[in-house]
């Protein structure tokens, strides 16, 4: 097959993967978010710690996540790029998450996103996470409200 | 080529870029730092905007930088994992820069640090990287002061 060909269908396959991420997201369904996760997946999270390793911490952090929330999330990513050779691919977007907390109020964030695949076995895996709001020592709150156009 | 040899060959070659990269910051050499990188490389850099697009700003943020002190910097790399195939890599690390200013005043954090890259001609170029510190909305001093075994 040409590298042209092969690109196509690995970035259909990565593509397809983001997307069914985003549907886990909105459904607050934390067994499908990590369907594509491998056991041994290292994640740069948005809070602390610096690292996390394991598909199950990155699960447990999702669930308390979502049961802060009583209604489904909405899920937004702009200039998704996908970079997706034969047995390793990564993905980078702007990604926001928002809804309504149970305790109240409407929160939502923009964030950056990099996700690095491996394909083992013939399937793609999350290997590698990293999700990040800039820092700035003075004000976090202002660079939790940033937007991707200004 | 058989895919272990071929990968074996890639890795030792993003494994030199990143060396590359390390000590560019030491020397703050950033004609040096910049080599590798392709002209239109997305960076989600440590601070703010969401997003830089373009080597010439990520330079002009390294120069502002390096600016700053007066000595070498120290550059330490920890746990570094490369996932590469034939035109698709990426790595990801924890990476400490630190220095002593002009100011005064010994500086440096850990960092999370994912860099993507593409072969294109034949040559390996950093096409994204993202660097992050952990978001602590309510006390960001702490989170740029985490260390990795803690």
């Amino acid at each position: 097959m040409e590298q042209n060909e092969r690109n196509t269908e690995t970035e259909i396959e990565i593509r397809q993967i983001v997307g069914e991420w985003a549907a886990a997201v909105r459904a607050k369904d934390a067994d499908a978010l990590v369907k594509n996760y491998a056991d041994d997946s290292v994640v740069f999270d948005l809070m602390p710690p610096l690292q996390s390793k394991g598909v199950e911490n990155y699960r447990r952090n999702f669930e308390g996540f979502f049961s802060m929330f009583d209604s489904p999330l909405k899920c937004e990513m702009r200039d998704l790029a996908i970079k997706a050779d034969e047995n390793t691919a990564f993905v980078y977007s702007l990604t926001r998450i928002s809804g309504t907390r149970k305790a109240g109020g409407e929160t939502g964030s923009w964030v950056r996103a990099t996700i690095g695949f491996s394909r083992r076995g013939g399937q793609w895996q999350v290997v590698h996470e990293h999700v990040s709001i800039p820092f700035d020592i003075d004000d976090p709150k202002r660079a939790a409200n940033l937007e991707p156009d200004k």
